[in-house]
């Protein structure tokens, strides 16, 4: 269904049909009076990250609702988070991009942890591309990535909008570890949190179906107490989504993001040496996997394989990987 | 809703109301006529095998339907991998117990795996408990455990009728790793063999609702295959169920364990010391997290705590904790 940044969520291994790339080589769409994307003086920093930040959170194509979360989820964890993090500093080109149609752009807000800190990076996207059929998917993504100095969970965040009526939701704090081998881990982070209660609120929604990811492989990443849904409200209109995503999926993302930022960014479960190896290798083939998952597939029939290939080296930069 | 011998399904915590005990002290049902179920020479030890087997294959209070299953599936294990498996030598009064009313019964068939092979035990068992509301409760499993020189899933498969019309049906192959470091694992027993289309191919039966077991933990033992299922027949009466389980669940149950038997009972995977270790802890926490959520929390209040501890001593000591 559906092609995105998250590096947690599956992108569907089959777009309805790519919209048509007039040529092989993509526009940029760059909107900055900015010289060069690669000026590295801080004014030009804070410069690239303020202006590729105002783009990404006009989220331009989404219901207002839709809006509102997102820019409320990002504003709630820059202002938890911001002294730890880096301003985001990736080039302009893959801050914003769009292919030469403009029938599909994307947006992309990722900034670093410091090295003091144990946020390994935070990542905002949305993607838009227009469907053959004359509707639009919409795209939009918020996760959080912890250091290995913690085994503390991470979070993510992800709304995949196929039509006015129609729309999945993730929602998850995914472990940093098996919970298999670790009871006490998912005691502490997901029993003791009452993390599964959302879940089972949404679950009462009339409108509501489970949703099932095709990748086997990011099903198993998720926690037990994802969110993972699909919501049809055909019978009550566009006017009854903006309405689910106000009351329901608005409340819960924020308070599932409260979890998050009180238990487990805090700081307050650090790791010996031997488990800090542990979390390096899972960390990283979790982001290897997810990237290949997500980007591999669809984004260059989107894209073009020019700004894929840019956009999938400054993700690589970030995951450091 | 349940309590059982599986040692991968979930109990859920809270059975409706228990069945009144009598008396604190329960009467054990021993339909032997052996002397003693301590005897040990190999002609008394395949006596006790063959008579807790052939209590054990009644299934006295299920649909024909589910008979056939789970006798079937017994056998199909026994066919294939009899020559690595040991006699049942439980006591005759830990393969069939009953509470002093007889609202409570179970049956439970356990046969370790020769040192010579990959399989730890197979365990079947059987649950049958009257409801305050007067129907009843049934329970009925069977797993396969392999040992850790092998890394391969197991399986398990669970039925758990409350009524004529409802039934929760659990078929899965555990991994015996965690698959989100190793995405390889993923691939050869979930992806290569095509697991999916079983879950996929029942959920679209119209009866069908996905089922959420209430632990976590449960939920994590499970593979990002497994088919979880809720299955609610009152439009279609008794009559529909018992179709639903001969023509659907029959069939993929049996297919599901044909995988397992030609892909992970085979022992062709082989691991190496370190990950041999690796194996037997992770093993040994899924016993004991699996004992401890299904037999600690509904059993004693079914069978009272003396025939608790006989059955959880049976059960620990073949589980090697």
């Amino acid at each position: 269904m559906a092609v995105s940044f998250s590096p947690i969520l599956h992108l569907p291994h089959s777009l309805p049909s790519p919209p048509p790339l007039k040529s092989s080589r993509t526009k940029i769409s760059v909107t900055a009076s900015l010289s060069s994307s690669s000026s590295s003086s801080p004014a030009s920093q804070m410069d690239l990250h303020n202006q590729g930040r105002q783009k990404f959170m006009e989220f331009p194509f989404v219901s207002a609702p839709h809006r509102d979360l997102m820019v409320n989820l990002l504003s709630t964890v820059e202002d938890r988070l911001g002294s730890h993090l880096l301003p985001c500093t990736l080039p302009l080109d893959v801050q914003h991009c769009q292919n030469e149609s403009g029938s599909a752009q994307a947006s992309l807000h990722i900034r670093s942890g410091l090295q003091s800190s144990q946020v390994d990076f935070i990542l905002g996207s949305w993607l838009h591309c227009k469907l053959p059929t004359g509707g639009a998917l919409n795209i939009t993504s918020l996760s959080a990535y912890l250091n290995p100095s913690t085994d503390a969970p991470n979070f993510m965040i992800e709304l995949i909008q196929s039509s006015p009526t129609s729309l999945v939701f993730i929602l998850d704090l995914p472990p940093r570890k098996d919970p298999v081998l670790s009871p006490d881990y998912l005691q502490t982070f997901y029993e003791n949190t009452q993390l599964d209660t959302h879940r089972q609120m949404l679950a009462k929604l009339p409108e509501v179906q489970p949703y099932v990811s095709s990748s086997l492989y990011l099903r198993s990443v998720l926690s037990p107490t994802v969110v993972m849904i699909q919501i049809g409200a055909e019978a009550g209109g566009p006017e009854r989504m903006e309405e689910i995503v106000k009351n329901h999926i608005d409340p819960t993302a924020q308070e599932v993001l409260g979890i998050w930022l009180d238990h487990c960014a805090r700081g307050e479960r650090l790791v010996g040496e031997e488990e800090k190896a542990y979390m390096m290798k899972r960390d990283e083939i979790i982001k290897k996997k997810t990237i290949e998952i997500d980007l591999g597939t669809n984004f260059p029939r989107l894209f073009g394989p020019e700004v894929t290939d840019r956009v999938l080296g400054a993700i690589q930069k970030v995951y450091n990987i």
